[in-house]
């Protein structure tokens, strides 16, 4: 396969980017670097089978003229700020929802058909069964990020009903392990280095969050690919168990050998449009025979070493 | 209250503009015209209680301008050509989704918190329950238009939980009635009178479809916003019947006298994404008081003595 990568200098792009690679595959990493970095590209380039455009997704000519020779495009790319969407509502339209569009016109200018697309179990709202299954009751959107991401579904849906695309959606958990750099673990640990008497935690603390390791969201995409036969496929994509961030800050704490002072904001949520309850139900894609090889607690630990590593990493957004 | 009904001057708007007024309340009317006709305001415009800005919902700052002062905003302008999506899909990205996000924005910028919003049975795409209730199944987009309305009730609900906004979505089924100005009743009747002895019918005529008398649509609109408490307000607006494309025929050729030989194009669908079977549960709007008052077959004959009645609507997209 020839594949087309948006964001693929990312976190979960790059990862993806390398296993395309180990698996004898050409890839394309199209990324604007805003949040990827071309050290995370440093493998991949040695293999001499990555070309990569700095470009942006909402670039429509870039974009149409970078996809072509390709057959098989990874959207990847997002506004992953899930937090930040009310300060900024228009960067999760243009990044999340016409970023999506442009791809999907590229693709059509370029006549690639397959396409496999990054979305999130935010778009689940708050959920009244758990674990959530993906013809869960019709949900209500309560973030730009989900609104944004399930309008970004709905055109590869309609796309491959009116243009014979075939589509693979997956919707995330958050996803943990190398090359993280933003969400709960990465703040918490940043935190923690910088004082490590004391940590301030969104909400109550009792969130339930469901994470997954990034090497078994990218062989999940893979094999998804592989084996989903449909026109339309959509999977749910996380671990078959939740934790309590509490939870996760002692899984943090522990490995850091810290033992801080913790501060709750106080709260279901941990900012407007949170998901006190993220739970996915995963029987679909494991029916076809993927599972997960980490346990979230193992994510968690792996996501601290690497960070711990890598404290450029945690400067560079500080 | 003071209303801004986008697409003011079309179909639906003018009609909601005219039973605004007849309930005192002031109406700004916002329309680019594309579809929308002065002559349906005429008498709105005669009772001195409504201004009218020419202008297009993607012009954000003309939208912002205009909107102040208001209360309430009705949001009705769209690109209700269904079938076309195909041929165009920006348009329905424009005028539906980015058009949904710039009347929010403005808003927002006027400090506005309320909205009702023309969604779509659409976005049920093909379901599997009959009646569909409003929390059906999360279903897969089958159409651009349907996918580009359901961005832009994800996006109102998103606004609704970050911003304190309350929103009264509707998911309309086809409406029918006076000032009707585009759908099959317009096309069958154009041709009718071009040639009384033929008529040709996309698909196999045995489509099941809703219809609702745009009367009724209008009298649910204003008593979903008045009724309904919640933060986000998602009703199913339809009849409580279907029927088959060829009892609207037949409807059809009996008012107007006609007897043609049927061509039918074949197949379940008219087009590519049309739906074979809509039909909504709408018990939850009807549980706020809500009844419709024409049948189906009276909506239809209605809207033939309208058409027949003003030919030059007829003749203006010959």
């Amino acid at each position: 396969m020839k594949a087309f990568v948006t964001g693929g200098a990312g976190f979960i792009g790059s990862t993806l980017t390398d296993r395309l690679i180990s698996a004898g595959h050409d890839v394309v990493v199209y990324d604007n670097f805003s949040t990827g970095k071309e050290e995370f590209l440093r493998e991949a380039l040695a293999s001499g089978r990555v070309t990569v455009t700095r470009g942006d997704v909402l670039d429509q000519s870039l974009l149409t003229a970078s996809m072509r020779g390709c057959d098989t495009v990874f959207h990847i790319a997002a506004n992953a700020d899930v937090r930040y969407g009310l300060t900024n509502p228009r960067r999760d339209v243009d990044q999340n929802t016409l970023a999506t569009f442009h791809v999907l016109e590229a693709m059509r200018a370029n006549g690639i058909g397959r396409i496999v697309f990054s979305s999130t179990g935010s778009i689940y709202g708050e959920p009244d069964v758990f674990p959530t299954p993906e013809d869960a009751p019709f949900p209500v959107q309560t973030s730009l990020y989900g609104a944004s991401k399930l309008a970004g579904e709905g055109l590869i849906s309609a796309y491959c009903e009116g243009y014979g695309f075939r589509g693979v959606i997956f919707r995330f958990v958050s996803i943990l392990g190398e090359r993280y750099s933003h969400g709960h673990v990465f703040d918490f640990v940043r935190s923690l280095r910088a004082d490590p008497t004391r940590l301030t935690v969104l909400g109550n603390g009792q969130q339930r969050k469901s994470y997954l390791y990034v090497g078994d969201c990218v062989e999940a995409m893979l094999l998804g690919l592989d084996r989903a036969g449909g026109k339309v496929n959509i999977f749910n994509l996380g671990a078959d168990e939740y934790c309590e961030v509490t939870d996760s800050v002692g899984w943090i704490c522990d490995r850091m050998g810290v033992r801080p002072r913790i501060e709750f904001t106080g709260g279901e949520r941990g900012w407007i449009g949170d998901s006190p309850f993220i739970f996915l139900d995963c029987t679909r894609l494991r029916s076809l025979g993927w599972k997960p090889t980490l346990s979230i607690r193992d994510g968690v630990i792996r996501t601290v070493d690497f960070l711990q590593a890598h404290p450029w990493l945690l400067e560079a957004r500080a």
